[in-house]
């Protein structure tokens, strides 16, 4: 299968744009579908507008439906963190999108994000891999 | 890769069943797995049970979770429309599903959903992919 | 397509951990994606570490933001079983996971489980199935 795993600079960035390194990824792979995957148990990905204030309206968001304060139980890392680790449950690492003839077939608004609050880990790693069909 | 972009007119409805096309897609494809996807900023594809009153139970979490009001960033359309954005990190446009011998395998109460609370916009396109298995 | 259907006992468990499960099967598979996938309408599929408190967490959260009373109208079962009808909408049941040379690429912290608040029903199913990259 080909794959790739890609390093993402997640430092001041809660939403970072990954489409162009998926893009980049299926150029001449042909008809398929390629699964995007943060192997991390802190960080989800998605698919969302961006430049119009939703990155902020996500953050906001995230932060209202899952408090960083001192409620969890998992008590690594600051109070909040427990936060993190719900995060991918409700945003899966996981994500998967149609290519035909090398080009990732999107809506014409989308944007394939990682979503990331745990800001004391800025050094993340995204697996990409395809699957002809 | 056997591919198929359907129309969707989602008018007056949040919640549109999509099982009776992606069976359709399906049939006489053998077994692999099918891919839906919605190619749209502001909608989700999901699977949950229709016709005991949690179409309406989606619709008002929905709201409660992302309230429809002034507090987005994101500024086009109306003020709660900035709601309509977020949504999809939350329920995500990508759906990939089991089929054997062209028939779909969802459990019996299981139905493909797409969920749109984007008002403005009753015109929507759904994408079915089809990969080998 | 190689699939197996696996049971699962969610006795007095919220989180149940299929990753010894999943892995098994993608043993003497090659590379390629498998899917993992609940046909049930009130469970999900999760990536999430387990054994340092995310477990309630994750309860708590559900509890939080879908809440067990009578506002649904999903009427069959208990009142608060309406939530577990809303929830597979936010956690969804399908899931796809990357394989190499029969192993599958979690990250380190990763666990594959299952998501079900619905007391009622201990006996679940979860369904993987391995498409060749």
């Amino acid at each position: 299968m080909e794959t790739q795993l890609i390093g993402v600079d997640t430092s001041g960035r809660q939403v970072v744009d990954l489409t162009g390194a998926v893009s980049s990824f299926c150029e001449g792979k042909g008809d398929g579908l390629v699964h995007v995957f943060a192997p991390h148990a802190t960080a989800g990905v998605a698919l969302m507008e961006l430049g119009s204030g939703s990155e902020s309206d996500l953050v906001e968001a995230v932060e209202r439906l899952l408090p960083r304060d001192d409620r969890y139980r998992h008590r690594h890392g600051a109070a909040g963190h427990g936060a993190d680790h719900v995060l991918p449950v409700f945003i899966s690492p996981s994500m998967v999108l149609p290519v035909f003839d090398g080009t990732l077939q999107l809506g014409i608004w989308q944007k394939v994000v990682l979503v990331d609050t745990n800001e004391d880990n800025p050094h993340r790693t995204v697996r990409f891999s395809f699957v002809s069909g």
